[in-house]
Order: structure tokens, then C-alpha cells, then sequence
């Protein structure tokens, strides 16, 4: 069986199977342990509190294209997905280290302004940069691993409730359209070029609203990297519920209408590398929540009691709507 | 300026200098930070003593060719590199994070094989494997992220002393003999075709070891990753000193000198791949050590007090050496 006829996320699975009963249960690193594969971010207990970890790779003509993707955009861009993995768990970034395969003919001058916008967003949100790794390769690769601090508050995937609301921030679908409009060459005016592009080549982390919402009580959390249905689903699966989501009220931005028309809704359920947080809290705590961070998200469904990570999408009268779509699998590309 | 003009150590140096200038130095975790980039392992001070943390990438086609390397092999060894740069700094590993990028046609059944090498060494070593990622590319790529915690006594590259013995464990070369022998098809016996794959494929990584010499009052440790002089050379760097380095004191291992008979010392001195450990320290706590740990070190040289950096080979006589050769640079290969 090959990787691409399970996907990215039937690999996981089987992984998971295998360490869960292949890995020695008796270690102490083991015993300490409070959530290993199948969330944003690894967890463990320490002294010093929850200390989180989490790693991502981009692969050079995979997540990035070098004929729209500046080398300062790439290395932000870099840090903003980890940073963003650490404040779903409700934590704050601390070190990151960064691990490089470049191909020799590269400009020394590119690797260095990569460094500078990976700076740029470390400065900001108080992570040192602590390390790394440089190989030789083909393709350019860059693997960074951000480790995070949560307090007695964590957040996870799997601890959503029956009844609660679903809620997200910001305007999901962005990124795709950033990705859309560079590599198809789609026109648009200069205010949407620019909002897509940032979307998707600068995107802005959630890094205070992780650890705020986790003080707020928020149990559930993760940040849309696969697509907002499929991060749903993610938090569906892992808490063995499911969810309906209304498709009037999802956030779509008017730019995205503009462009896309009847495409937007697809982009904003299953688009991918949004970088918002997507939560779920009874109505008490999103009250809370919807007074507390400016904006407030938006409340665009309910966790229900039924067949463990299935999504129903509603139309404006109730009804049950079927888009034939799936969120962002690197191996079933959605585009 | 192209990366291959100034190599990976080249490249280094010019991103150390980045970070130190343009990263923040008033955010906690930077004050917090014991070492950053130039050690084997970054490390940090935290309530539970100290935590150190390295990476390493692995590329198809530049650190492992599948015509000879098998999958639980290669899962194997990506853990090995890790433990031993933990090891080095006198640590004990914790948990392990595997980053993959990997083509859709490869097989599920190689990549769990995979897993199963990692788990081997991971149960063996008391390591927990917490997480990861994967994604879609055209080659292999295997990012290990391994975290450990180090005592009050940590070994580092930066802290030899003008005098001290340079010590060396294990048969540095054999793991460069494996390679050779395996992608150049040289003819062997069975039993030293078993000793250099081993050692090529299959390393036994030290880690008992670099806990048990920081306790026993060893303030340098490297493992030999590079190639043993390349690696002096950075320990001669970070404490800006000089070392002489006795040719006829080497632990050639006879395998070697049958096969490869004089190219054997260049391989010992910068063969690479090794994961040994490379020590210094004082004829005291040298002693100690010699009789502490079995098999014991190889006295091989001196920490001199001379142009920091410089390594000067003697031979029997005591005469300077020339030697034409460097070490393990992915942008400048050795062979």
C-alpha cells in the first residue's frame, strides 16, 4: 500500500497505532507525557509547568513557490505556523531551532534575509532562535521546531462537549486565495491583492489570543492549517463527536466574494493555512470569550452527540447541504 | 556569494552573527539561554535543571542512498545522531519529535518499518517519540528533534584549557569505511563488512556515556559527527585554542588498515559519521575517567595554547605532518 492511497492523515494513524503499542509505556519520559501525536503540539509535564513542542517542515515547490515567495516572507511564515501550533494549545512560544537542507548554488544573501524575517516575528513574540541544522539537498527545506511554555491551562482537540458552540477567528480562506491569485495570475485591485498576499506569504499568528482564551476557560482548541472543515473534523474525531456547522454564518470576507463568488464558501471551509484559531466553549465561557478579545470570533456552529467526526453544513432554513469537497491532505491536493 | 563559496560551517558563522545582533536580547527565554547555535545541542536553564534540545535533517541522495540502506535502519540511525549530540553535552534524552516529507509512492509498510528502528533505539534509551509531521515531497527527508535533560554539569565545545588530554572513544573511520564499502562495491571479509556497515548504518550511539563523564568532572565533550579533526578543530574554535594531535596514538582499527591501508588514518581523522565522543580534559580527571568507563579513551593529543582553531598532526618523532584532507562539509565532500 502506498502513502498516497491512505493520504496524509491515514499515515498518521497507522504511526500513531504503532508507537502507541511498540513504545515503552514504563519510561519516565513516557509516564510524563500528557498528549503525544494527534494534536498541534506535543505536551509533558515539568517543574516549571506544561512544556509544549511542535514541528513543521515546508518543502521547497510543496508549501512554497520561489517565483512568488520572497526569502524574508519565507522565513516569517516559517516561525508564524509554529507560533501558531503553541497558541492552540494555549501556550507561549519560547525556542525555536532551525533545521535547513539547501542546495549549494543558493545566495548566501537569500539564507540571511530568511533569517531576518524569521527574526522579525522570534523579536516580536519573545522567541530566541536557539539552533539548528544545514544539510546539503536539491530542493530547499526548512524544518523548524518551536517548543512553548502553557500554564495549568492547556488546550487540546479532544476535550469538546456536546452543546458547545464552534467559533473562529478572523477570515478563513485568505490563504487560499493569496495562493490562488499568485500562482493562477487571477487580477485583482491593489486593497485584495494585498490582503490576499499577506494572508497567505505573511500571515499574522494567533500568539496572545492561545494563552487569553485558555485563562478564559476555552478547553478546545486548534489552529486552521488543513482547512476549516478538516481541522473541525480533527477536533471531532479526537473528542468522538460530531458538528454541524451553518453556512450563513460563516466569516466570509467581501473580497473573497468578490473574486471567487461561489467559490469562497469551498475556500473558506477547506482553503488551509489560515493560522486562525477554531474553538469550541458552552455559551457561558464564548460570552466571555466574545467580550474579552477584539474581534470577538464567530460563532458558526455547535458540537453535536452524533457519528464521531462527521460535519453537517446547514443551509439559512435548517437544512442539510452536501459540497463535495475535503480539507488540505498533502497528498490529495484540494486545488 | 553562493553557499558552496563558503561552505556549512561558512554559513554558520554568518547566520550566529545574525541572530546575535538582530535577535532580541531582553526576552526571557534569551536570558535564559545557556547556549545557542555552535554546540552540539542548544541548552536552557529551567526549573528542572537543564534542558537541552538538537535537531538534525536527514536528505535521500546526501546521508543515505536506499540502494543500501534499509528502512529500520534509517529509522535507526535518525535517532542514534540525536541521542549522541545529547550525549555529548552530558544529557539524557527525552523525547523525540520526527518531521517527514515523503513521496506519495512510497510504501506504508517501509515507512512503519521505519518507525519500528526509531522505537528500537527510543524503548532502549528510556525516549519518548511525542510527535511530528509529514508532508508531501519528491525526496526522502527525516527531521528528528530530541530534547533531554542535563545536572548542574553540562560539557560543552567551549570550555578546554590550555594542557588538557584530547581523548577519543570508540574506532573513528569505521563508520567511513562502511560507505565506502557499501557504494564502491570494495570486496571484504565477512566479519569486517559486518563492522564497517554497522558502524555506517546502525550506529550504537553513546549514552550512558556523556551523563557519566560530566559527572565524573569532563568539561568538553563533542561527538565526532563532521570527521575527529574537523570536530577538535571546533572544539579548538568555541575555546579559542590550538591541539597537536599524535598520528601514531590514533586508534586505527585493524579491519581498516587491511582494507584501506594508509587512506585509513585520512579516515580516521575526517571519515565523519562516527558518533563517537571526542573529550578533553585534565590528567586527573582523565585518570578517572580511564578507569571509570569500558572500553576507556584513547589519549590522542593536547590542547595547546596557540592560533585558535589550529590543529597540528605529530608523528612518532614528534615532527609536524602535513596532511591534505578537511573534514565533513555538506557543501565540500571529502571523497
Amino acid at each position: 500500500m502506498r502513502i498516497a492511497e491512505i493520504g496524509e492523515f491515514g499515515l498518521i494513524s497507522k504511526i500513531a497505532t504503532l508507537i502507541d503499542e511498540k513504545g515503552d509505556r514504563q519510561s519516565t519520559a513516557r509516564r510524563d507525557l500528557l498528549l503525544g501525536i494527534g494534536d498541534d503540539a506535543a505536551a509533558w509535564k515539568s517543574p516549571g509547568g506544561i512544556e509544549l513542542i511542535t514541528t513543521d517542515i515546508l518543502v521547497e515547490g510543496v508549501h512554497f513557490d520561489f517565483s512568488y515567495t520572497g526569502w524574508h516572507d519565507l522565513g516569517w511564515k516559517a516561525i508564524a505556523i509554529n507560533i501558531s501550533d503553541i497558541s492552540s494549545m494555549g501556550g507561549k512560544p519560547q525556542y525555536a531551532l532551525v533545521s535547513l537542507a539547501l542546495p549549494g548554488r543558493r545566495e548566501v544573501g537569500d539564507i540571511l534575509e530568511m533569517y531576518a524575517g524569521m527574526l522579525d516575528l522570534a523579536n516580536a513574540c519573545g522567541i530566541a532562535i536557539a539552533g539548528g541544522n544545514i544539510s546539503a539537498s536539491e530542493k530547499v527545506v526548512i524544518n523548524i521546531t518551536l517548543t512553548g511554555l502553557a500554564g495549568r491551562e492547556m488546550m487540546t482537540r479532544s476535550s469538546a462537549r456536546p452543546g458547545e458552540q464552534v467559533a473562529v477567528f478572523g477570515y478563513p480562506g485568505l490563504s487560499a486565495a493569496g495562493r490562488k491569485v499568485l500562482s493562477q495570475f487571477i487580477s485583482t485591485d491593489a486593497d485584495a491583492l494585498q490582503l490576499f498576499k499577506k494572508a497567505h506569504l505573511h500571515p499574522n499568528p494567533a500568539f496572545t489570543a492561545g494563552p487569553l482564551l485558555a485563562g478564559l476557560g476555552v478547553k478546545t482548541a486548534i489552529d486552521i492549517s488543513d482547512g476549516l472543515i478538516s481541522d473541525l473534523t480533527h477536533i471531532c474525531e479526537a473528542s468522538h463527536l460530531s458538528a454541524t456547522l451553518r453556512l450563513d454564518d460563516l466569516p466570509v470576507h467581501p473580497s473573497l466574494t468578490r473574486y471567487f463568488g461561489r467559490e469562497s464558501v469551498k475556500m473558506v471551509l477547506a482553503g488551509g493555512e489560515d493560522y486562525e484559531l477554531l474553538i469550541t466553549a458552552g455559551r457561558d465561557v464564548m460570552e466571555h470569550v466574545s467580550q474579552s478579545l477584539n474581534p470577538p470570533p464567530v460563532i458558526i456552529g455547535e458540537i453535536t452527540d452524533g457519528t464521531p467526526g462527521s460535519i453537517s453544513l446547514l443551509d439559512g432554513a435548517g437544512n442539510p447541504v452536501h459540497i463535495d469537497f475535503s480539507g488540505w491532505d498533502h497528498y490529495k491536493h484540494p486545488d
